[in-house]
């Protein structure tokens, strides 16, 4: 039996289409799915809409928006982001916040244009009803990706918002070195925070450019089931999404890697 | 003129032995150098005590000890660099404290036996009068090399330790991206337990293995003035090493590299 809450990150199976990756979902009795906007816009907003329902799949997030540090600030981008969320029948989207911008030294001020940015898209987030995930990204991406660090300093800029409106990604591979993490999910939890949980492995040694070294659940050093363990007792009863970035798992069969992430589920829970 | 504060550390310089590295450094004009171990080793002990106090220069740290998460704890390798340091006249030994077991996922019994692994190695420390300081690491890092990874969970451990025993490194590299660094750094300074700084800077992409990305101070993204400024508030007087693994600046000419550090410090400095 395909354990209970399992999803697929469409980043995992970089080789299938959306078609192909719901269909490897259905296939595998996975019942969630969390969906990158390269797969969305591939297939046309509207098409990606009617494949997802037509599968009754719970659409448990669309990655990414955010970039917020760029020059133009996302601004536009992330208005399309929302709408594409809203169209393919999920209400959350990851904020991928952005890095320091090129030739700055200036990280607060990098992360005050976060949160700027952060109050910008929330009105028309509302108004279609998708909420905004903070994603806190591993220190190692602070320069270049995201400069918001740990989840408590994701929670303290939700904090500054609805939790209806605005929430937070907790995602093992970038917060399990945190010393205050599990203090933070309870937080995260207690407030109704908690909209995403993303799960993947710390293998080292670390690839160039770091971002593609994400391995299975239980081939690392990451305590996966107590992080997820700690989400679900503070509340979050939602899906927990599998994104492994990693180029040998991406020219594997994604029925192979689905058949594994099944199989590293179960193993996990059962423990 | 040679700014003053400004030290060397012989990881930067790689291809030069100890008594090269100390020529250098008299050379340019720089009071203090931070030595590892390897340049120690192939000197021989009492021949790097004499190539030191015999050129006058201070010796701002050793690098390294730590490594308390080894199957043997590093035990006797600790107490030959408590020795080492106490013989080439330097009180400050730098802790890298050590990573995840090889197949454990048990964080927080890892950072368990850091701590017990301090307290074990402190009295031999004290009695040589040598300080133990403890060097919070990158997160990326904390798999494989250190598993403190904030400078307020290193100042959590030292705290537990008189300041005339215990105290910690500020790295630029490894903390920069920390929302508390500033309100750590504070605490640390008036604990008296900042032993060392060091500096470098944060360029992207990180090369594979993320050990030697790190750059000429001013190439990257890291405020290091305002983190030098911060520690030197706080009460640190003593030197600011220069510490930069990257495989190009080792193929550069040792003189060479000294003068860019002169210039970069001086630069630094100015503004």
């Amino acid at each position: 039996m395909t354990p209970p809450r399992l999803a697929l990150n469409t980043a995992t199976t970089k080789g299938w289409t959306l078609a192909e990756a719901v269909a490897g979902c259905v296939e595998a009795g996975i019942g969630g799915i969390g969906v990158w906007r390269d797969r969305v816009q591939e297939a046309g907003v509207a098409e990606a809409g009617r494949i997802l329902r037509a599968a009754g799949v719970s659409v448990t997030s669309l990655c990414r928006g955010g970039f917020f540090t760029a020059p133009d600030g996302g601004r536009d981008d992330n208005r399309r982001a929302v709408d594409e969320a809203a169209a393919i029948g999920t209400d959350v989207l990851v904020l991928v916040c952005g890095g320091v911008p090129e030739g700055s030294t200036d990280l607060d001020g990098a992360r005050a244009r976060v949160r700027d940015g952060i109050a910008e898209l929330a009105p028309h987030a509302a108004s279609a009803g998708v909420r905004l995930a903070i994603e806190p990204m591993h220190p190692m991406f602070c320069a270049d990706r995201g400069v918001v660090s740990t989840l408590g300093q994701a929670l303290d800029l939700a904090e500054q918002f609805p939790a209806e409106q605005i929430g937070v990604v907790v995602d093992a591979y970038h917060v399990w070195w945190d010393p205050q993490v599990y203090a933070e999910i309870a937080r995260a939890g207690a407030g109704g925070r908690i909209l995403s949980v993303q799960v993947s492995d710390w293998v080292t040694p670390l690839p160039a450019g770091a971002l593609l070294g994400r391995a299975h659940v239980g081939d690392g050093c990451i305590d996966v089931r107590r992080i997820v363990d700690a989400c679900t007792a503070a509340g979050h009863a939602g899906f927990v999404e599998v994104e492994i970035f990693n180029e040998e798992i991406w020219q594997t069969p994604g029925a192979r890697t689905v058949a594994t992430l099944v199989d590293r589920h179960r193993t996990l829970f059962s423990r």
